[in-house]
């Protein structure tokens, strides 16, 4: 039995951002990211402790045209000659490290272990990024026919209004929500209330909701793939986040506050959409949901706090709903109705989310973890969920080719 | 303890080859491989049996513009919704794999897992081969001086020779002895002896050893890099390869000739050549032995037969010489002298080594282990080794940025 077998004991992230980290490479961010990882556990730890490397990248090779990343950055972080090994799973990728970490822990070849990812993608211009990132969809019999990442969500927004009544106007409450969220986190590109923007933009001061909303749906916020708009999406991120696990058994010589891994769901999904009968739900994210909560003998309804893919604002609502935590349809009201919020009955993507935490791909599943971390820890500062006991990461690659579900427990 | 936890109950590959696929995509490569592996299960055994994929792929990024394989194979495998996830350390990622896969069983989180590698790489020109396999070297502080995998692999032959004494012509009969072992396996690229090709240019019969050896530095064979030529390196190639492992308790539902997994090395290097004192070894490929044989309790002479990663002829000189099989700086004379042979006291490369059966890079792995595993069970036909009862593989990501070296008992 895995579950519980293995513990966090530290976690580090850089802030993820466009600009700030223009002059820095992979390596860079990742030993910032390590050196941080470091620095936060409790009692202590010599990077020497450290017996392997699991890091998490998609498709450096565009973005660098460096691969074999897994080696530079053993040798970066001074962590020579412990076995590294690269895992590429899309944008769940550095969550599925972390699973890979658990299971060589649990496997008992191991007491010690750094997991992570990194993403280096303002290397790219816009339209070279979109072409990049099509590569984790099927380049065979869904990209040729001119469809990239954003019309898919779309595609599956469109069909959620369709089938529910779920409306535009309800997806951007979770925009709105998720950027308030950033707001409070230092580690977020994106510090700022829509709000705020729209404040700048009119050049005004105390806009109201009504006037939010009217910005929303002005020329300032364009259409990126009807219906969703700029502000639908999340944007292009450099960033590194980095985890250590160790078996619980060794944890407590480093932490007395170790975070559990209770839970680990994965499971694989068609990489087309056009192969599934329902564009409202992802099918290999309810089962990775099922075994998760499976394996940690819990229920949707005791999760404290969750993390999920927002690449785009129907992703978090049909997220919410393949979890659980809402009846099928109701995502998109309940966050309207504000109970994904921080003072709500299940805070969502307290760290700002996707959408304005970042996203640079790879770095997504363990900045998850990061976040999951502090709030299990009480040490969320103005984000802080009160008594968050059990935390989960939902962590999708491509539109649900892969789909990574993950519960800790304090 | 992981020793001997975790067997081979199955092993099965493409032919590697060059213009014989040129129709296939990855997806279709790989489904050979996959079926064939399913069929050489002793017992019979349905896919759906299988709980998890660990597929090796190093830059397909380059080669199909598709990443986020792990997905798409297993979904064209008919095996959704296993987890799956894709392994890249250079040109070790499938034994990579096959260490995970093992780890995930060990672990007890599963009982059956596929692992293996893909690689289609016949859809780029040379040139842009060259740019795309620099990828698994520095791109800061390497390749901006102009060296590639040729060059750098030279270089360490050039040591070799100053520092031992050992000659072009040694590495020239490494290179005749892997194209014999691949005449003899119908799964090799180049299913012919190096004289055969002599025969055939000067449109003679029965060319003697001196008149292959002049063929080999005539203009026939040009530099590649020197003092490496044509036939000291090893091909492009595309091909698939797969294993299935079994916890060794399920194992027995499925065949009575079990393959067991008995020691797993791998350790990480520097990726530049420049960052090492001593051209003439691969350091963590020393290491990395050391860690095998420690687990498999087992010394050098104890092995009956060897697979090793003679991308380019010093390699293999390099890696039988880093394994203990032979004093430093005898590697090239023990492979003048016949003693790597079919019937040498260590059959090396029995399959034709990467030289001459093919290095469809992230294949190349499990492509050994499928090599090993014939071998153990004394299914090698024409090239069986006698009583072999114990082998090995050794698997190089790059110039030793990666290495790893796994031990398995019959």
């Amino acid at each position: 039995m895995i579950a519980d077998k293995v513990a966090i004991i530290g976690a580090g992230m850089t802030r993820f951002h466009y600009s700030l980290h223009l002059g820095k490479s992979t390596r860079e961010l990742f030993v910032e990211a390590f050196l941080e990882c470091l620095e936060s556990v409790d009692k202590g730890i010599n990077h020497k402790d450290i017996e392997a490397l699991f890091i998490g990248n998609t498709v450096n090779e565009y973005f660098e045209h460096q691969s074999h990343l897994s080696s530079l950055l053993a040798d970066w972080s001074g962590l020579l000659p412990i076995p590294s090994t690269r895992i590429e799973t899309a944008c769940a990728s550095s969550s599925t490290a972390l699973e890979i970490g658990t299971l060589a822990v649990a496997s008992g070849m191991y007491d010690i272990v750094l997991v992570g990812g990194v993403e280096k993608m303002s290397t790219l211009q816009t339209d070279e990024m979109t072409w990049a990132l099509m590569s984790g969809m099927d380049q065979a019999y869904e990209c040729p026919l001119g469809v990239s990442n954003p019309g898919l969500y779309a595609m599956m927004a469109m069909a959620h209004f369709e089938k529910y009544g779920s409306t535009w106007e309800q997806l951007a409450t979770i925009s709105i929500k998720n950027h308030h969220n950033a707001s409070l986190n230092p580690k977020a590109q994106y510090q700022s209330e829509i709000i705020d923007t729209a404040n700048k933009i009119a050049q005004k001061k105390g806009l109201s909701f009504k006037d939010e909303m009217d910005f929303l749906q002005s020329p300032s916020n364009p259409y990126v793939a009807y219906p969703l708009r700029l502000f639908d999406c999340s944007p292009i991120s450099d960033g590194a986040s980095t985890v250590i696990l160790a078996s619980t058994e060794k944890a407590k010589n480093f932490t007395d506050t170790p975070i559990y891994i209770s839970g680990l769901g994965h499971k694989s999904g068609t990489m087309s959409l056009h192969d599934r009968n329902d564009f409202t739900t992802i099918p290999s994210a309810v089962e990775a949901g099922k075994k998760a909560y499976k394996m940690a003998k819990i229920e949707p309804k005791d999760i404290d706090v969750a993390m999920v893919h927002d690449c785009f604002t129907p992703a978090e609502m049909i997220a919410i709903e393949d979890l659980g935590f809402f009846t099928k349809g109701e995502g998109a009201r309940a966050s309207e109705e504000g109970r994904t919020s921080l003072t709500g009955e299940i805070p969502i993507n307290t760290d700002g989310g996707l959408k304005a935490k970042g996203h640079p791909i790879a770095a997504t599943g363990t900045a998850m973890v990061h976040e999951v971390w502090k709030q299990l820890r009480g040490e969320a500062e103005k984000r802080q969920v009160p008594n968050a006991n059990i935390g989960l990461l939902h962590n999708i690659g491509a539109t649900g080719g892969t789909a990574v579900v993950q519960i800790f427990k304090r």
